[in-house]
C-alpha cells in the first residue's frame, strides 16, 4: 500500500517534470502502480486523434510503451535503464474524443536481461477491449545490446 | 513521374494542414511517393525523444504507422478509410537527437478488405537498420469490423 | 456445463480424427472449453523438441493456433470458417522433453469479420509463463479475403 | 560461392539426419544459403495442411522459424545457440495442397546479444507473396537468459 503510493507518486512526478516526446501524455492520471503493474486514465483529447477523428494508434502505441514501462520500474529503487526490443499493438475497437479510456500494463516476467509485459486498453465505461499489447524489452546491464 | 509527383503533394500538403495527433509528424519531409511506397526522411527533435536522449519508441511507431498509411493511400484518386489492425515494431537500434533517418514504407499487397504494409527505418548517414515493422490494415469499405 | 462438456467432445473428436498438419497435436488433452476459451495440456514428447532438447518455436506456434482456433469454434454450432491474419509469438522460457504444460486461448473479442485471441503457455508444475501470444484470425463469411 | 555451396551442405545434412521437431521439414530443399541468407522451397504436402485443405499456418510458422534460423547460422563456423524470442506472422494468401512455395530469409542485423531475422514466403508459380515474418532472437552466449 505504502509502497503503490510511492510508486504512483514517482510516476506522477515523472510525467509532471518528462520533456521530451513522453509530454505528450502529460495529462494521462496514473490510477494505482505497484507489483510490476501500472493502471492509467486517458481522457481521449482533439491532440490524440486521427482524421477519422478517434484516438490515433500511435497515440495508443505511445500509452503502451510508456505504461508498460512504467509497470516494469514501478517496483524498482533503482532502475534498470531498458529498451524496446519488441512491440506488439493489436486494435480491436475505436475511441473517439472525450472517451476515458484505461491502460491497464503488467509485467509478466522480468529476467536479467528481458521483461516482458502485456497491456490492455479497455472503454473505461463500457468495458469493450480497444487495444491488446505486448511489449518486449531488454535490460541495458553494463553493455549495451 | 507525374503521378509521383502529385503523391508527394498531396502528402505534404495533408501534413501541412493536419490537426489531430499526426501534427507532430509536420517536421517530416516526403521524399517520395507512388506505386504503393512512401518514403520520409525525418531529423530526430528533442521532442521526440525519450529519457535516454534517443528517439521514443512510440514516436517511431507513429512514424511507421502514418508512412506506411500514405504509402497504401498514395496510388488513389478517391481514399477508402481503413483503420490498423496489428502492427508490430521490431526496434535495434537506437537514432540519436540530431540524427537524419529515412523512414521506407511500402505496401506488400492490398485487396478488397485487407491491406499489408512493411516499413524499414534507417540512420540516413550511415545505412544501419534501426527499426522494421509490419503493419496490416482493414478497409472500411461500406460497413465497419 | 452441459454445453461444456458437448465443446469439449467435439475438439476431442475433431483431434482424434484430424489428418493433416493437426495430427501432430493428437496427444494433447482438452481440459475444458466454452465460453470462448480452450484450455489443454501438453506432455513434450521428443518428437516436439528442437536441437537445444527443448520444446520447438514451430511447435509451441501450432499449439498456439490451433488451441486459439478451438476457442473461438466451441460455443458455435455452425462454424464460420476462418484464417489466420496475424499471430504473434513471445517466447520466454523453455520446456524440456517429459515437461507438463498448460495452454490457455481466450477469445478477447469477436465480431462480424475479425476475431482476436490471446494465448498463454505455462509450466503445469510451476506455473511458470513459457510463452504468451495474440491471434488475429479473419471470419470467411460469404467472400474470401 | 565456395562458403555458400558449404553452407547449403551443411544444412541439407542437418536436415536429412535431424530427430525432433524439424524432422516435418526433411522434405525442404534448400536452394542457397550464405551471407546471412537462406532460401528453401517446398511443395506443400497432405501433412502439412489445415482443414481447409491449406497449407497450415503453424507449418509456415515452423518453416519460417528453421530457415530463418538457418540463414543466421549459415556463415558461423562455430554455432552460437540461440533461442527464439519474439516472432510474428503476417498471412496474407493461402497456399494449396500441391503449391510450391518459396521461403527467403534474411539476416537484417545480428549483434552480440540480438539477431533479427525477416521472412518473406511466396508462390513460386505466380510470385505472389503469401506471408511475411520477423523473428527476434536472443543468442546465448556464457549464460542463459
Amino acid at each position: 500500500m505504502a509502497a503503490t503510493t510511492k510508486a504512483v507518486s514517482a510516476i506522477r512526478n515523472y510525467l509532471k517534470n518528462c520533456s521530451g516526446f513522453e509530454s505528450i501524455l502529460k495529462n494521462i492520471k496514473i490510477i494505482s502502480a505497484g507489483n510490476g503493474t501500472c493502471l492509467a486514465e486517458y481522457k481521449v483529447e482533439q491532440n490524440a486523434t486521427n482524421v477519422l477523428g478517434s484516438l490515433h494508434g500511435g497515440f495508443t502505441a505511445t500509452l503502451v510503451d510508456a505504461t508498460s514501462t512504467y509497470a516494469l520500474y514501478c517496483d524498482q529503487d533503482e532502475i534498470t535503464p531498458s529498451v524496446s526490443l519488441d512491440m506488439h499493438m493489436t486494435y480491436m475497437k475505436a475511441a473517439n474524443l472525450g472517451d476515458e479510456i484505461l491502460i491497464d500494463a503488467k509485467t509478466m516476467r522480468a529476467g536479467k536481461n528481458l521483461a516482458y509485459l502485456r497491456v490492455e486498453v479497455k472503454n473505461k465505461q463500457t468495458g469493450d477491449l480497444l487495444a491488446q499489447a505486448l511489449h518486449t524489452r531488454f535490460l541495458l546491464s553494463e553493455k549495451s545490446y
